[in-house]
C-alpha cells in the first residue's frame, strides 16, 4: 500500500505523477529528455543505465520499467541487460559502455565518488562531454526516481507482463503523455 | 575544474543546465514547482529541507546555495538554517518539520528506509498527504542535484556573498528564467 492515497489502477511513479501533476510534468519531461531525447547515446544504452543504478539501489518497479524498455530497444535484448545487472564488468557491451557504466556506479554511491580516473578511462574508450555528462546525469536522476517511488512506497505489479506492455508504450510514445 | 567544459562564469548547476538546455529546462522547471510552487509547505520549510538533505550528501554548493534561500525566507533567519543542519532533532522547528525532517533524513539514506512509522509519527504531528509527499520528492530531488553538481565538480564559489546575491535572484524571480 503506497504511504499516500493513489489511483490504484496507475502502477509505480504514474500514480505519484497523477497525484501531483504540477511536478509530475517537470519529471516526465526530465525522463523524455534524459531518455529519449537527441544524444550520442541510443535510447537503449541510456534505458541500460537507468536500470543499472534502480537495480544498485534496490528499487524494484524501476529496474523492472527500465530493463523492460532497455531489452525493448537494444540487441539481444533481455539476456544482455540481465549481465550488466548481474556484472556489469562481464557483460558484453562497447569499452566505452563499460566506462560510463563505471562513471554511473559512482554517482550511486554518490557525486564526490566520481574520480578523475574514471572521467580519464571513459575519454580513452571514446566518450565525449555529453555522453559523460548524460551517464552522469541519468544515474543522478535514477537516484531521484528511485526514492520517489520507494520513499512513498508506490505499487509495484508482481506480473512481468505489465513491464513489458509499459516497454511498448514508452518506446513508440515516449514518456509525455 | 568541471570534468566537462562549462562557461566559467556560470556558478555550480547553472553552467550544467546552460551546457545541456534540453534537460537544464525540465530540471529548472521541477525546482520551481517543488520549492516555490502552490504547497502547504512554505518555500522556507521546503528550501530548509533542501539544504538539509545537500548537507547530509556533503554538496558544498547546493548546501550553501539552498541554506542562503531558505535564510532569505524564513525567521530568524541563517542561524535557524545552521540549527537544523547541525542536528535537526535539537533545532528550534515545530514538530511537523521535525518529523517531515525525519523522513527527508530517510529518503536521503534511501528510499525504503522510510518506514510506516516515520509517515506516522508525520501524521501525528499534523502531516497531510500533499506535505509527506513534497518532503519526500525534495530530498530525492537533492539526491539527484547534489550528484548531478558534484559528480561533473561543477564550480563552487568560496565567496559567501555570491550565494547571498543568488538567493536575492531565486526569492525575486524564481528558478526559471
Amino acid at each position: 500500500m503506497p504511504y499516500v492515497a493513489t489511483n490504484p489502477s496507475s502502477p509505480g511513479i504514474r500514480a505519484l505523477m497523477e497525484l501531483r501533476p504540477e511536478t509530475g510534468r517537470p519529471l516526465s519531461a526530465l525522463a523524455e529528455a534524459l531518455l529519449r531525447g537527441p544524444s550520442p547515446l541510443s535510447p537503449g544504452d541510456r534505458e541500460l543505465i537507468a536500470a543499472f543504478v534502480s537495480s544498485k539501489n534496490e528499487c524494484r518497479f524501476c529496474t523492472r520499467s527500465h530493463a523492460a524498455f532497455a531489452a525493448a530497444q537494444l540487441e539481444p535484448g533481455m539476456s544482455l541487460v540481465e549481465s550488466v545487472l548481474a556484472d556489469h564488468t562481464q557483460a558484453d557491451v562497447t569499452p566505452k559502455m563499460h566506462a560510463l557504466l563505471a562513471i554511473a556506479e559512482a554517482v550511486q554511491l554518490g557525486g564526490l565518488h566520481v574520480t578523475e580516473d574514471l572521467i580519464a578511462k571513459a575519454r580513452e574508450a571514446g566518450a565525449v562531454d555529453l555522453e559523460i555528462h548524460d551517464a552522469v546525469l541519468i544515474a543522478a536522476a535514477f537516484c531521484m526516481f528511485n526514492r520517489y517511488v520507494d520513499g512513498l512506497r508506490a505499487s509495484t505489479p508482481d506480473d512481468p507482463g505489465a513491464y513489458t506492455q509499459m516497454a511498448g508504450l514508452i518506446v513508440e510514445r515516449g514518456y509525455v503523455r
